[in-house]
């Protein structure tokens, strides 16, 4: 692992990390905030999964997570959004495939097989380096995220729920199966039987079985992406039909960007710390 | 005025909007965020001047004044460090000059006097532009930068002691006529008299009989420029001198980034709102 850059924040220390990459086939860059906390032992583990077209910056820059993480105890990780490299297949011209666009599944079909491995990455290799590297208590681990991250973070907590004690998520693709923007990506990452895709959709994987003990979202009710994309209104009903708490909150006047993020941020924080101190 | 975006955050309006400025000759652009405050009355405007390489966009994302912002009701305006275009004469490959490097002077040397104006511009254009578009209480403002706008805070509240309630910096060039990367940027904008450059240097000016009520100055001891750039032991040395009470508070670890901005960045808003509550 090589540190590409830390600065002192919030009392804690705000890290930027890169490795070569078992999983993606390719070096991956990532985002660590340690909280003061850390100077008296092993801290929480919050993972941050991110949106499409965004790196581990964005939320580094303009998520405002450090005061309250730094308040609350908590480490704070958050991965980059696909593999990228010079020999990864990509599309440049398309924000909703490749770069930027890895949806946190295992691709299996040529070529992406290869090097889309975004699941195994975010839930396997990156938590082992996380826990090598950092004063991390692996036993507390929680998951949120944006977007595309939201779908990450959703599906990724339904399929390990003995994993995380909490998940949450801020405007969500909550069935990216039927979403304009993520279902011609899944037939080219996962292939033509939609079978497969299920087991990365949170709706589907839902109605399929899985279970989490309570999920919080919230969704700005002037997000462009909401009739389409995003559709919050099918998690709810999935939750309701399999009997899984859900806290979901239209927040009037709200649009998709981190300035949305970044005003609810706090909530989500403590959401997580309280379900990580039990 | 065009407005370019306005979000909602923390239940106030971030917007970012250009106007074709008369003082610099080009369009400029820059940020205000209006608090909810706002819809009972007008609301005390606080100006955040960026620094070097900087636009209105750097605190816009990273600076993270909105939720402190919005619980105090302060509107944040934040100008660009510069005039910008094709027709603007600059030196691309200068970071310390040109685009990102107005150092708030009013040029008076060829060929920028034509537009380098980010002194009449800050102090007068951009806040009649303000007051007739915004709902700002112009009889409170106050006035806070970092770094190069730091050194632009300092100087325009020593220069109009009565506009402005308080005052404070983050990182300020305190004394610019003898810093390295302010020195060759004042000759080529003002000239070889150095009399002239004393009058947006914060240190000549205090010397030379300008005063202000109390200033507050963050500076992180890990700051790279402290040595050679910054030296707020000079701005000490001289407010002692002058009698001018000067908070300055040397924070361990910091650096220049806005890692470290962000950090103090409650205590600045909370310092001002104080005052301009008076």
């Amino acid at each position: 692992m090589k540190t590409i850059s830390t600065s002192k924040s919030h009392g804690g220390v705000q890290g930027v990390y890169s490795h070569a990459s078992e999983t993606c086939g390719c070096d991956m860059t990532f985002a660590v905030f340690v909280p003061p906390q850390a100077a008296d032992g092993p801290c929480p583990v919050l993972w941050y999964l991110s949106g499409l077209t965004c790196t581990h910056q964005n939320v580094m820059d303009k998520g405002e997570y450090r005061r309250m993480a730094a308040e609350l105890g908590l480490i704070v990780v958050c991965p980059d959004t696909s593999p990228r490299g010079e020999h990864v297949p990509d599309e440049k011209d398309d924000w909703q495939f490749g770069s930027g666009a890895g949806f946190y599944v295992d691709a299996t079909e040529a070529p992406y097989a290869a090097n889309y491995r975004m699941y195994s990455y975010v839930t396997r290799e990156l938590p082992a380096l996380v826990a090598a590297n950092f004063p991390a208590d692996m036993a507390r681990q929680s998951i949120f995220g944006h977007s595309m991250g939201g779908q990450g973070a959703l599906t990724i907590a339904l399929k390990n729920p003995g994993r995380f004690r909490s998940c949450s998520a801020f405007a969500p693709i909550v069935q990216p199966s039927t979403a304009d923007w993520s279902k011609k990506a899944f037939a080219r990452y996962l292939g033509a039987d939609q079978r497969a895709w299920r087991t990365y959709d949170t709706c589907a994987l839902i109605e399929d079985g899985a279970r989490f003990p309570e999920l919080l979202v919230d969704q700005g009710e002037a997000d462009g992406f909401l009739q389409d994309g995003l559709r919050p209104w099918l998690l709810e009903a999935a939750c309701k039909d399999a009997g899984i708490p859900l806290t979901l909150r239209m927040q009037p006047g709200y649009d998709h960007s981190y300035f949305f993020i970044s005003t609810f941020m706090d909530d989500h924080l403590r959401w997580h710390a309280a379900r990580l101190a039990q």
